[in-house]
């Protein structure tokens, strides 16, 4: 067992998804972002949830309007969407994405983390 | 979007669990219990995630110690467990269930209810 608020508070490092258990074929993952370096990206074949933990997050999604997600909020991004995350201050998302998911798709940029050490 | 503690205060039946979200092959279902009424079951091919949001929750595993589980704590069930959960008091749980799983396994008791009503 494990308490979320405990690990929230054990990641330092900012864009960088931590997975804290695993149900069926998914992975729940913690991750803090502070600002606007997510870039565009989207996950062709798998739906991907946020949880906002703390904080609040801009969701950005291809033509559509924007909107800001809030503690408690929880919203899916559909498989297939292009979509982006930012944030002002400092906000914490718990994340539900499929095994199989990339977190920047089959985009690369600089915060791109492997599964592997998205496990450590 | 939808916010999990507006979410919460809608529900009025206890042991009734309401689909909020669907993510990949996973239901995300809030449900209130109070008392000692979930059967022992198990999910034969099928994880089980409960987060609880609010209150305490007493959860059995078969042959292991039992251990209750406070608002933030987060435990997966692994497939094929024997387990029940009860609460002295109203506690709210977030689940994470396969859209296969039935929530009281292959034991159908008094608080048993469809993947149908679970929509509504």
């Amino acid at each position: 067992m494990l308490n979320i608020f405990n690990s929230c508070q054990k990641i330092k490092s900012l864009y960088t998804p931590k997975i804290i258990a695993e149900v069926n074929n998914e992975y729940i993952k913690l991750v803090k972002i502070n600002g606007n370096k997510v870039p565009w990206h989207n996950h062709k074949n798998e739906d991907e949830l946020f949880f906002i933990i703390e904080g609040s997050l801009l969701m950005e999604i291809e033509n559509k309007p924007s909107f800001k997600m809030q503690k408690g909020d929880l919203f899916v991004v559909t498989k297939g969407l292009n979509h982006k995350v930012s944030s002002q201050k400092e906000c914490t998302i718990m994340l539900i994405e499929s095994k199989s998911t990339l977190h920047t798709g089959n985009v690369i940029s600089k915060i791109t983390k492997s599964i592997e050490s998205q496990k450590k």
